[in-house]
């Protein structure tokens, strides 16, 4: 089987390489070739043939290069964040809609109908919500960048009922803990109040105790990107785009977890400094989900937020806090 | 207040080209100019300055020569049809997704924030559905033609959201009775058997009397574009796409609508002749709404298919029945 990654680079791209290299098969065949793409260079496991490729999907003629080698799978990970698509909309619609459609066409042309799984994200959504959002619920993002996810949704459902490519778009939720350095994004906040205690750092909560949002580990997320790999998607049929399952937490259930998981002192290095424009931004986001249709396929996701905690602590501490 | 069609030369752009010309102002504003873009060739009203012209919106820098004359309200009614965008792939996307986005950067280039009013689908919605679809439902095309206009309702939210434009997009109902010749649309079947039977003409009915659909009469959709121009958009807020209101009926009903307006002898003029394929083909369509938030905002349907019926013999036949 012939695999390629675009996005490569990014968090979750490099978990899925290392995952795959480490592995050697995917979906019960082995792993023949792993192709790695992004724009900035990317790290290259070890275990299996891995080749990688440097470019920008959204640039003339990218695409069809890189679907040249004809992937049997491809996991579509590229993207600039939303922070960044809402401060530069060409920029977000360039990279993030007309890459996806790039990539389609090339398929399209290719003629290979590979299975490829679309890393969406539940920006999709915009409120006012219900209680819990369930697999009905409509996109109304209130992001350029939810919009142009939920845009190559349509897109990949489009391009899959007319046989041109076999696809799946999994809505991720916010991914916690992230590792690495605090982030300018808006979301970074729910991560940056567990790792960094963790590492013996302050952080700063913006918003209050009660807000409540929709979260997935690195590890969950590694899974619901490999099960939709090896999904059997006629059972799917043709509404391709799914929630993901998730641990809906409020931070002060995310504290709560922390001290149980930690102590009391890790938890104290919590410093509240509310900032009413970001608690703004935050109450048009997502707060709970009713993903049946995923679990029923088989998607799993963390437990509660205590194993998010551990799995942060397992992946990526060695399993030390300071 | 200078006012633009889009589409001026199809079935309700002549017929809203014809009202704005005889109304000679729109939301309560005299019209100084009008004009009418289609690929072909249209109609010219008497009665306030209208001018022509033609060209293809998908093509390159088109969009931009058509809003160099800076109009204040754009009526987007231009596509291609839901068989023909299914039948040619890349025209649909080019003509029904390029074409609406090369004019919102069009617009968005100009600077001047035009009312946009898009004439959108139900082909937005596909099956399975609940008994009746709510404002809330989410979106899954079954058509690259319903895609391609979903995909344009998101474009035109976002760019809203941003403030290039000021954007609405109205679903419109199946159109009945649509007037003129039979056509190849799958739908045609609806008007063709109540327009051919008032015409003196036998029609053929493919499906079942149980067969539910979702109608509103040329009438009705020239009303819901005029007050999608005229509505306070602030009120609406950052969800631009609104299934408007309509009537549900069974061909069973249609028929009996039409016995009671115009006679049994009328209604006997549809021969029955089951088409299985195209059966499973409408059994996709939608079949009756909730549209809760089109009618809290003013927008009115038909009262019932019998109105339908009588506004076809008002403007199309000059009262008369054969």
């Amino acid at each position: 089987m012939n695999v390629l990654i675009l996005g490569a680079s990014g968090m979750i791209g490099g978990k899925l390489a290392r995952r795959l290299a480490g592995d050697g098969s995917l979906a019960g065949k082995a792993i023949s070739q792993l192709v790695l793409h992004d724009i900035v260079p990317c790290d290259v496991p070890a275990g299996i043939p891995v080749s990688r490729c440097a470019g920008d999907l959204s640039r003339a003629g990218e695409a069809k290069r890189i679907v040249a080698a004809r992937p049997d799978m491809i996991f579509h990970l590229a993207a600039i964040v939303s922070g960044e698509a809402e401060q530069d909309f060409d920029k977000g619609y360039r990279i993030n809609m007309d890459g996806t459609r790039a990539l389609l066409e090339a398929i399209r042309a290719a003629g290979t109908r590979p299975r490829l799984v679309f890393a969406s994200s539940i920006a999709a959504f915009g409120a006012p919500f219900p209680e819990a959002i369930d697999d009905c619920f409509f996109n109304t993002p209130l992001t350029s960048y939810g919009t142009q996810k939920t845009i190559s949704e349509l897109l990949i459902s489009d391009y899959s009922r007319k046989g041109f490519v076999d696809g799946i778009s999994v809505r991720l939720p916010t991914i916690c803990v992230r590792p690495g350095k605090p982030n300018r994004a808006a979301s970074g906040f729910f991560s940056n109040i567990i790792r960094e205690p963790l590492a013996g750092h302050e952080a700063v909560l913006p918003v209050s105790d009660g807000v409540k949002h929709w979260f997935a580990s690195p590890r969950a997320a590694l899974g619901f990107l490999l099960h939709a790999a090896s999904l059997d998607l006629a059972a799917v049929g043709p509404r391709r785009a799914i929630t993901m399952p998730g641990v809906a937490a409020t931070v002060g259930e995310q504290i709560a977890a922390l001290r149980k998981v930690a102590g009391d002192a890790v938890a104290r290095r919590i410093r509240r400094q509310p900032d009413p424009v970001l608690e703004g931004i935050v109450a048009g986001w997502p707060r709970n989900f009713s993903p049946k249709r995923a679990l029923e396929l088989g998607f799993t996701a963390d437990r509660n937020f205590e194993e998010i905690i551990r799995i942060h602590i397992d992946d990526e501490l060695d399993g030390r806090v300071v």
